[in-house]
């Protein structure tokens, strides 16, 4: 949950000061940001966030790492025996994903994709993205692969299509939360499923998973 | 071009104005504007933008309009007897975008995509983008429908799959932009041919378009 940790000697108090982090983007957003926010936000004094850190770059770029992880944690699922099975968990985690213990996983994906919406505009915070999103599509291709070694799927182009299934839930989620679409998860698991798993089932005739 | 124009006698100052907010922008970002940003990128006095706006809310909900018309504008194409090639030339036309005067495509579409990431925040502006998001997907709907109707496409539901490829073209531009895969139009292409129009297409004998 802490990618960060072995940089210093106390990662609770690194915690406590992410998630006051997030707590302060939450309210006033990235761009009006300022340290004295995030100090609102704790119970610690603000002096331990610069012994913490850098200055507010440092701490942002450990923040995006922290949620980037936290999100990653988040939408691990089983493997399956079944690729189907396993592909469909996948994309319901992604879609939907769990509750945390203060906010919801919603509250959570607003600041990711607002920090996305940033990256075109930091070389750093692009590569930590590229790298992050590399992990959540490569968990697709992989069980996309699977399933074809197992022939229950099609002999598709797997990264092609786990690149076309990471790109349809991130729109779900973006268009969720920039225009309050909030059946957008649901729809678009409809219309992955309607249009894009049916058609990649290797067998017209497979039986419907529960 | 100007969707409000009907408010003040002088189109054409505003267009100096809003092409100089979108250079303001493009520079210094959304998160960073200030008036005076605007002003510099003007021959004219800054006090003009006083004269046709109430201040700089006013100024950006006329901005963003201005920049929805002309990316409407620029995406719109012919109707075409065979809805396969509409649909194609639509979804290219949205994917990859014609050239302006000044700025590409690309230069456009950054801060199309930086004002969409900030409409979660402002009520006004995500009903502006509604609409424009609306009208979108609507001409991609209409085309998909027309198809139905010809009997060359497949009878599907007609406004998830709208939506579907609606999601993945903007999420094709926002992977560009945000995480700097210069690729993404094309492959995105290629994946709404493959995975996507294939079975839309009614027979499996179709002859492939050119």
């Amino acid at each position: 949950m802490d990618g960060s940790s072995e940089r210093v000697a106390s990662p609770d108090t690194r915690d406590v000061i992410m998630e006051a982090t997030f707590r302060a983007i939450s309210k006033h957003g990235y761009k009006d940001l300022r340290m004295r926010d995030i100090g609102e936000e704790m119970e610690l004094t603000r002096q331990v966030i610069h012994y913490h850190f850098d200055g507010k770059y440092d701490l942002l770029s450990s923040f995006l790492e922290y949620i980037l992880d936290q999100y990653e944690g988040s939408v691990e699922v089983e493997r399956d025996a079944d690729p189907r099975v396993e592909l469909g968990a996948r994309i319901d985690q992604c879609l939907f994903g769990p509750e945390f213990d203060d906010f919801t996983h919603w509250d959570r994906m607003k600041v990711y994709h607002e920090l996305f919406s940033y990256a075109q505009h930091d070389e750093q915070h692009r590569a930590t993205f590229n790298e992050h999103y590399g992990r959540i599509r490569g968990s697709i291709i992989d069980v996309v692969e699977e399933g074809i070694e197992q022939g229950v799927f099609r002999d598709v182009d797997a990264e092609r299509m786990g690149q076309l299934i990471t790109d349809l839930i991130h729109a779900a989620r973006g268009r969720r939360i920039s225009l309050g679409h909030d059946d957008a998860p649901e729809e678009t698991r409809k219309a992955i499923d309607e249009f894009i798993l049916d058609s990649l089932y290797a067998t017209e005739d497979a039986v419907p998973l529960d």
